[in-house]
């Protein structure tokens, strides 16, 4: 089978592979919708998980399944299904401990584009096909279903690890797509004011349509420092960050108000410590609580996810820019990631 | 001074009282905006609270601050405030404990037309000023700032006490004004299936507008029956009770998966026990969590409710049914409540 | 091979068997030691979950592992394994929910002498070794092992559910070997004044090893009574249930403060409705939070509570008063459990 | 009266003082037993605080009250009292949020030797006393009472921010009298191995006196290293912080598990940033929570950790090492704690 991979660090290219085989419990898809995502431009270009050689790229997609294993009970070829970015071994002690997605070690819940070939072949293998594929449902569009991957659960994420309760003022830092799913998921949550810091139009837009009441734009100084202007010196109640670096934190930290909350569900690339400033994290006891995790997967999450699409209580369009047809364009939609034209949010290939 | 009170059980009139005096840390105000509650007629005409005589009825309002007390730092006369139907005694081991409802005794965060006159009357006192009195935000209209005293705490309760997360299947019984609010916070804190269990029609538009997905009318067979339907007999996740009487538990219960939980908001007026039946209880290890409370009050919770309306994110309109000016209105306003013509939600009666 | 089984109910009696068959993620072992638990009486005197024919019965031992099958990672023959009551499916929704007891439908996580045989026999079968089996750590005894099946967990869990905290005073209704486990339980997480509700010597004794402070004889008025008196009107801040009957509720939430909480961990034969008071209840309203739940299985769960004993921490010794040695004497000590004679708390069979 | 005091940077010595006043709303009380602390120390040497001039210093006493405001309804003249370092602002909006430590500002609960006269005095101010004063309890020596104020309150809190839950492996770095009250609040909430970093003898006793079942000397290297070493490379559950400085938290989140959580009681005098380490942070994804506050203070803390005491379940003779009496050996008290003779944990006067 053909699939679209990482050659080795920095190089990218179209690959000839066995297609995978199935264990007992597995899936084998083949993929109706693709996206890449800026992880892939981070394991290429940056070489963020180290070297690999010949590994088929992506984790965000939807699929159809063409093979189940013989202990699969719920799902059988044909079957249309969301697959997450993340798919844990379920019984692993991480998972026990509610922590899935460090199934057998930090992060190690990623498999796809990571310890495994990923979703950007013509086929691909789901473990633990009963615990980690959902079934499509009813009202959500192909198109749109590779955003329930990783682009929305991650957002989320943010969300809930700011713990965003009715009436908070939110910050949300970064407004790319990850960044636009953490402004939609804390409106979800009952946010009221929510700040996002952001400077492309077509991302202000968007983030306006998914519940942000106040842009910053961290061009016009500190974000801090703006946002105590804006709160008459209070801060916010809770942050969440889908952006920026080790230094972000410093001004999550000082934008935040005593008994606060961080999410963060950014990758960090560089930088030996993140900083968290000893002063106005209260000297070491302001209560400003520090999160950070990896978007939960499986199959329960995409149930839900998806759910909130079908019902039409979420609407992905706005995340989309960019869409391609045919599973070749595939390289084109990973190249624009990489690019970063000023009106891009996200591509999706419809294959 | 003039107020519209209770006389006695069953029985209401205009009184003639001294205006109330003001303590070191309290407030008097005058009424901007009020509303009558069912619990008005409960406690009237039905001797909910046992008997009263010549108590000032209300405990929905908006008001303008007359005068405060010499330790009031927050408030000062002219300024116009919500007003929270429970104002709890803050420094009470209750309140300490996360329960200012209860301060000082299960329920006895409720004060108004309960231990001491309400607030129909041509000045209400506030006790602890800068603990329960609130600014009303910009952008709150004075018509819609009583339905924050009591049916929007209250309302969104429920969806706390029942935990709502993303994605989950909500029902909500019940959908008089509370139960609407119960179904707003349900959506609010991302419920994506909601089925709310209702009949008249005007409350059934309001149900859909507020994010209700399916309507059950309880005259089509008992809900549990409807939901195990509706749902391919799984049940749903979280249950809020805003309506009904202790025989709803029995549907609640039978309507819930495993791990669910209930949040109860309705005030139960009469029956020994409620029925929680013990075979869809697990037999007792069913972990359906069974949860009922008051709505907290406080300046805090009117802040964060009230900036939600501010920012726009509820919208307060479709609860309103019947307006009219004029103190002496209160009178007609809870003629109103009790009579519960078909086309009521909720009347105010603007100052 | 042999075991001892219910021929059906009312009936007991030992039978020839085939050895059972070892699935992919699966192990077979032989018992170390086993105990017999009030269920099964239930089960077999009482008809508690239907009736069975020849299924073998027990859920309490510890065994050597004789077999894995193929994908077993973390077991091997030979091993020394903690086992626990419930062996869930842990890529079951439920499980993913956070509620793998109930993985496949309430309460379907236990499996042992309910959907298949149980450990009585001189084989017994255990799904997903890797995710239900615990290595028997050094320090703790064969002969205390099975306590951690069932009585640790269940008797802990009851205190989890009612979510003590420093300082709390409890309410532990029933002294039995659960209930002892919960005054334990209720002990390691704070608990300060420990009120024991039992009236057997031995019992009491051991209540007052495991941290009870005051022991409650029923026989002397309602617990309620007894509760309201000892804290002048005050009511406790939790109560575990672990015995009684769907009476015993009432007796639970009149103790109970509002703001409380209630952890039942007992299984409920008997009886339509669970009663609970309105009153006191706070007319629904009075945040007294009712859980019920069935233990947390599964290896990590066996390896948390085991690490308990092998540090030092919990000593299971109080709990076992009847020691048998030889395979052949499950039956006597079931008939123990039965007949209950006044100075039993639990019996053990070393084999 | 008399007090003794900082009476700049650098230097302390006793004054007079007139009596404090008593608000409405007030207590004046009398000590009966003081102790001094290592945050006088920081106040008085380090100028942690800022500057003060002739502040009474001491926040961890006990005492007798004396006068009480018009609106006290629990405490009269004669009373004895526990009294916590941290005496919130009840109706303030961080209380009503549940940090009450920082009502009014972050850290602003903390009043005693900060923004008015400490305990250190004839005489010492209360405000609130029905929020903050509690009823010194039967059983509970007024020698000990002191340690409730701040020690027990402080050291207990770290294992409430770490989450500590039964069976889990717990690191408390530092091991002085808040330290090995971290290691006794861990212990009684559950833990099973208890990884305490010491070398004092007198630390190392009262820690394993306290449930340490291991005692790590940082001094034969990196405590992440020998942690990583103990636990076969898996880590700890939760680490509690309880001395150190901002390097500390590197060692912290090295030691910890994905999914752990870290809770830090210390205050930190120095440094930009608190360092935490980006890759084994998970790169910003490894759900390694980060918390630290400051203790929570108030009357039903103080009768909850009283409580304690009182039953016998928490032995404070191992935390004081030396006694004084008499009101003028404060000063020779508060030496022992800047010179921290190897022998020292706590000090005493009783007066």
């Amino acid at each position: 089978m053909k699939g679209f991979a990482m050659l080795k660090i920095g190089e990218t290219g179209w690959i000839e592979k066995d297609r995978p085989k199935c264990g007992p419990m597995d899936a084998i898809c083949k993929p109706l919708a693709l996206s890449p995502c800026t992880s892939d431009v981070h394991t290429v270009w940056e070489g963020a998980i180290g070297d690999r050689h010949n590994m088929i790229l992506g984790h965000e997609g939807c699929g159809e399944v063409v093979e189940v294993g013989a202990l699969v009970k719920d799902f059988k070829p044909g079957d249309k299904v969301l697959v997450p970015a993340i798919t844990p071994d379920w019984n692993s002690l991480e998972a026990q401990a509610g922590y899935s997605m460090h199934s057998g070690g930090m992060l190690a819940g990623w498999k796809f584009s990571n310890f495994k070939d990923g979703v950007f072949g013509e086929f691909f293998h789901v473990n633990d096909a009963d615990g980690n594929l959902a079934h499509l449902p009813d009202g959500v569009e192909v198109q749109y279903a590779p955003m329930l991957s990783d682009m929305v659960p991650t957002g989320f994420h943010g969300a809930e690890l700011a713990d965003v309760q009715y009436g908070d003022s939110v910050l949300v830092i970064g407004i790319g797509p990850v960044g636009l799913m953490s402004v939609a998921g804390a409106n979800l949550r009952g946010a009221s004011k929510l700040y996002a810091v952001g400077s492309r139009p077509a991302c202000i837009e968007a983030a306006k349509f998914y519940g942000a009441t106040d842009i910053i734009n961290y061009k016009n100084g500190p974000i801090d420092k703006q946002i105590l202007d804006l709160t008459h010196g209070k801060g916010v109640d809770k942050v969440i960050i889908a952006g920026g670096t080790v230094d972000t934190f410093d001004e999550a930290v000082k934008s935040l108000k005593a008994g606060g909350k961080i999410g963060n569900v950014n990758y960090l690339g560089e930088g030996t410590y993140i900083k968290i400033p000893r002063a106005e994290w209260g000297v070491g006891m302001g209560h400003k609580q520090i999160n950070g995790g990896l978007m939960p997967g499986g199959r329960l999450r995409m149930e839900k996810l998806g759910s909130l699409v079908a019902c039409g209580k979420l609407d992905l369009s706005k995340l989309i820019t960019h869409k391609f047809n045919g599973f070749e364009n595939v390289e084109k939609a990973l190249m624009l990631m990489k690019d970063k034209p000023a009106d891009l949010i996200k591509p999706v290939v419809i294959i």
